[in-house]
């Protein structure tokens, strides 16, 4: 194949975080690319997140590949929406980031830290044992590389893990797996439930009133998949009815977070502001830049979205 | 060897969980073993705290072993006390409980939890990013058995590991080492310094303000060893003046903590309370099982501390 001297791709990046991408990408030295400031008639590749790729594939009659700084690709499942080109995902690159988050609420709630503090403040010496991960059984929704990393964190604390999953057993640090309608049996093992599932139309609502019920009382629910998997009325009256320990969510159906919702009235539920895994730059720009060079020798992409699964 | 039809050893306990390790050493069916209520004149082995060792020494003639339920031993260490006898303590067990104590605190700092919760609890959506322990670089005073779990539990998080250490350079994980006057130099280039020096002549006041003066004003320092290793004022001080990011503390210079410490009211202070790496009987009693069938075989026993180093 000859190099052409003129670039013979286009790309449009369309982020928030536009001018930090392009200079990543600009170091990639990304050879045969022009990056272009507006839709063109020719623009071949579009980069960024979900929601602002949606807005401009109208605008791209010349588009062969989108990749999503994100893992979550809802916006562009719409089965009104085009598919007539590749999409691919940030993918691989969250798992630490996910293990942080994860585990700073699980050792919050364990190691009884805000108790702590209220003693501190009281001038209180409390001596009495805080509880352990050791020992604890965590149960994962969805065992992909997130999941896979949570389980081998979970390990060197002498954590138990369960997995549910639709079909891939190959994580090593799991030790029970579970499928199809086995799920409130996992459930009811659990200390700890943490949701990693994407969104697509078999994980809506998964955690349901029936499913929230088969957790034991003194268990905690963390969601850093998607808010669609979670039946929230369902969870706002388990929690403020004491038949959950607690729940940590990062992720809502509906996001900012409404002021009215209920949420912001439930007790023993932390808020954050799906910010448990950013895209930095340094981890979403190596596999991006390796796929172009797939791209340009015509090889097949990875981390490619399947429309249809939704992942 | 002939085995005696009746217990030729006797085991004192001496333990505030005494209850709870006797049901668990009967449960080893350690042989030609009885335990006594009292000191006898024969009793040769003891087994609980060290202060509890400690107050028995002189009742007990014909002492030959006393395990600690501990991993420190300061109160046997006292020159004037007798050293006519084994002694051996509680080691390698308590890296996993450290860990998690550790790493609560660390993920409860860079991931802002309690800044969250106040943003929570003014129904604030607030989707700033939080810091993350990836690229940062954790310091380890003393690299045992424990900052060798810290150094492990870190790794998967992305973090970089320094070590001071006295001689030992066998952990893995480690990714500098540092020795002797070297340890300015070290702390200078940390986000995180934990200690988990033993109480020793070496180690008394080694965080003192001038290595407070080196680490860098953003950094954490956490103490899991022994408050003899701080300069209480010298820390109180740095913290309040803004020198350093702040502090966590599980064990200080008197416990408990006397009302009157100016550590009640110290800004940007984690007190908890000698709770980070509690003594469970699971945990004890299978190493003091073991050394109990050496003592039988008359091979040396594991885990024993030497007097003079005090560890």
């Amino acid at each position: 194949m000859l190099h052409t001297p003129f670039p013979t791709h286009q790309l449009l990046i369309a982020s928030y975080k536009g001018d930090q991408y392009r200079q990543w990408i600009e170091a990639a030295a990304l050879p045969n690319l022009s990056i272009v400031e507006q839709p063109t008639m020719d623009c071949d590749i579009l980069f960024g997140e979900p929601a602002r790729i949606r807005e401009l594939l109208p605008a791209l009659p010349a588009l062969r590949w989108a990749h999503a700084t994100w893992a979550g690709v809802e916006p562009l499942l719409d089965p009104a929406l085009r598919r007539d080109y590749l999409l691919t995902n940030a993918r691989g690159v969250f798992g630490p980031l996910v293990s942080e988050y994860v585990f700073a609420y699980l050792l919050l709630h364990e190691r009884k830290i805000l108790q702590r503090r209220l003693s501190q403040a009281s001038g209180q010496w409390d001596n009495t044992l805080t509880g352990t991960l050791r020992g604890k059984t965590l149960g994962l929704l969805g065992v992909g590389s997130i999941g896979a990393h949570l389980a081998g964190t979970g390990k060197p604390f002498g954590m138990r893990v369960l997995g549910y999953t639709r079909q891939s057993e190959s994580c090593q640090e799991v030790d029970g797996w579970f499928h199809g309608d086995e799920l409130p049996g996992m459930v009811r093992q659990v200390d700890y439930l943490v949701n990693t599932l994407p969104n697509t139309p078999a994980t809506s609502q998964i955690i349901d009133a029936r499913l929230l019920g088969a957790l034991p009382p003194h268990a905690l629910f963390i969601n850093v998949g998607r808010g669609s998997a979670v039946d929230e009325p369902a969870l706002a009256a388990a929690l403020a009815e004491g038949r959950l320990a607690g729940a940590v969510l990062d992720v809502f159906q509906q996001e900012p977070l409404p002021p009215e919702h209920i949420f912001w009235r439930t007790p023993n539920l932390f808020i954050t502001n799906h910010t448990a895994a950013p895209s930095f730059p340094a981890d979403i720009i190596p596999p991006f830049a390796e796929n172009y060079h797939r791209y340009l020798r015509g090889e097949p992409l990875r981390y490619q979205v399947d429309f249809a699964l939704g992942y």
